[in-house]
């Protein structure tokens, strides 16, 4: 099937936005089997968009079309589309009402009708999260779905409306040949060195991507057969970095260990600055096991709301082992959590010493059988060091769970 | 100058890599008052890249080729580039020559021998970074630079041979053509009607993108004056929610406003569960005013660590404008700081009730004379809801020490 995406905006081609929407629709394609032959991103006029979507109407089977579905004057697509396929534009009242309900008394903009336009012998495809309906129509050959471009939007529309209608085009599911597997607390080029050893079939090919809290490796080939034995061996080959295949969650994982175990968490950050507890209130639900957290970035917050020990940071300074112990254990007993972990490190670009340089980070768990303390040595900028450091601050729990096989 | 960029591979149609070469493009361009018109990405395909090279030879006059220059087999870029000029291949012996001083007594491959090949009629663009170089040839109208896809590669070609040809064909450089300006505490449809009341002169483009803490408003067109002008009036149809133009940031105008004050800060936060504070704390230098905070999920840390009444728990609930004042001055005692802002919302997807929907949230700021409370009912998913209270909660100190004074 010939798969084309068109994505739409000035913002794209003027450099303001990297463009993640047609690598998550590729991401998407790949586990049943298709894969996108073209992308092409236009700026915000209707000449232009109309040119594009003829275009790819003449050899596309489908097209998706991102972005320009907004409320202002810049958001074109529909209009485009309606110049492409040479029909009028009609106001769909089922959008409209909806739209309506969703303002909740407040009275809807002449700008917000616009978004309940849909072009003749197209349907509406209703959103259950934003303003934006999508639109599907058929082009010639081509089925065209627009959808809006803010990420969660665009990937909610492919999961409801787009995904359903590929998999009923191409028959059944097609036998996965590719897998993605998840590690934490390893370097891309450390698992990749590990993976080169396993000597894999040369026809399988092995991609890598790094991610906010896990490195994602991808293994493909034409024999699910063969991907899947090569899946085994590299969750094998990375052995307690490996925390799961496909959607798994790092900060999911910790979750339901802990619920699990019937334990609930605290945290106490500094470099982090909050980061860790973001991560985990980020997830519907945490609250059965997230009591809460100290940001502790000033000192004085360490010793006078953390209680550790003013001796502790004169003699070791607040990024060390003694230190990140302090914090957890003052966290648990303070929040009243049956865990705690702690951050405290070094996240740049100044603050390094020659013998704690940027990237020295301390984390320390306390409670629930996991207690530990180490120091690791990251390398990034800040944010890399400040997302690479709540990964292992979250990660220690999840392995100390597994480890005390409480969790199974 | 009709100009328009192809990047080359499947990696960026398989969604493994988000392609930033069209980025780095286009931000180059803008200084210089030139625009990227479209982007299209292809597949590792002979026959697809000819297609592309072709339709684009067809309508642009500059057209930037990224990737497929390498020395492996699926790197075919030159190869397309000669069928689609209909010409043949020649080696070039001065590339060669380089290639050979590279390797530096070692032996290049058979496949670093490919990446001597020029096209007739091309000329190869040598560089100081990599091993590949870049090749210019003209097709019809269209100058095509084809250039390595590796990005510090990508960028010092742009530097060194594509910015300089455009330079010399607009004459001298243009002034500035459009202008950034940045709004926090307003929906896109309001600030978009706001401008619309304006009735600026219809040559102007006014373009919009939702950020994470703030709505871009880009106001661009050919005359710089009618530019300013709109850009002036613009800003002041926002009133206080235009919060600056370009580059500024929320996080930093906080950080800035409170060290002029000589104020330092602190945080409560229950829905947004640490992601105030790790937006602050994301900014380097942030120590000097941030001092800590206090993530308060479960009531029990709100009563025994903020010391929230439990009464007001019990009469108002925990998502309450009194609340989140005892939860305000509560971190500022706890936390010894001159200023505290607090939140407490319901986020969803679950929790809302119909007198407090999901999207409630409340806010409090104490202390510096910034004492105010307020409601406010925010719309999106979980994510988009959590980083519109962040971003009221840090506008609402920005707002504040505008209007004390004290910050002028």
């Amino acid at each position: 099937m010939h798969i084309e995406i068109l994505t739409i905006g000035d913002e794209l081609l003027d450099g303001l936005t990297v463009d993640g929407n047609a690598a998550r629709l590729g991401r998407m394609l790949d586990p049943v089997g298709l894969r996108l032959s073209r992308r092409t991103s236009v700026r915000d006029r209707i000449p232009d968009i109309v040119a594009a979507m003829t275009e790819i109407a003449s050899r596309a089977e489908v097209c998706i079309v991102s972005g320009g579905l907004g409320p202002t004057s810049d958001d074109l697509t529909v209009d485009a589309l309606a110049v492409a396929a040479g029909v009028p534009l009609f106001e769909d009242p089922e959008v409209w009402a909806r739209i309506v309900a969703r303002f909740d008394g407040r009275a809807p903009t002449a700008n917000n009708r616009r978004q309940a336009r849909v072009p003749e012998g197209g349907r509406a495809l209703q959103s259950e999260i934003g303003t934006a309906p999508g639109i599907e129509l058929t082009l010639g050959q081509c089925t065209f779905f627009l959808l809006p471009g803010v990420p969660r939007e665009f990937q909610w529309h492919l999961d409801a409306h787009v995904l359903p209608l590929l998999r009923e085009r191409i028959g059944e599911r097609l036998p996965p040949r590719s897998r993605i597997l998840r590690f934490v607390g390893i370097g891309e080029s450390a698992i990749g060195a590990r993976i080169e050893r396993l000597a894999l079939p040369p026809e399988l090919a092995v991609a890598y991507r790094v991610r906010d809290l896990d490195i994602e490796v991808r293994v493909r080939g034409a024999d699910p057969d063969a991907v899947a034995d090569a899946a085994t061996r590299i969750a094998a080959a990375g052995e307690e970095t490996f925390v799961g295949e496909g959607d798994v969650s790092l900060v999911e994982l910790v979750l339901e260990a802990c619920r699990r175990n019937g334990l609930t968490l605290a945290t106490a950050e500094s470099c982090t600055g909050g980061l860790v507890g973001s991560l985990l209130t980020a997830v519907p639900g945490a609250s059965d096991v997230f009591r809460g957290g100290i940001i502790a970035y000033a000192n004085a917050v360490k010793t006078q709301v953390l209680g550790v020990p003013p001796l502790v940071l004169e003699s070791h300074g607040a990024v060390s082992e003694a230190c990140a112990a302090a914090m957890a254990s003052g966290a648990r007993r303070v929040l009243g959590a049956d865990v705690a972990v702690a951050v405290t490190g070094i996240a740049g670009p100044a603050g390094g010493t020659p013998e704690k340089p940027v990237g020295t980070v301390c984390l320390a768990w306390s409670g629930g059988g996991l207690d530990r303390v180490t120091t690791v040595l990251l390398r990034g900028d800040r944010d890399r060091i400040r997302l690479l450091s709540a990964s292992r601050a979250l990660d220690g729990i999840r392995r100390g769970l597994a480890r005390t096989g409480a969790g199974a």
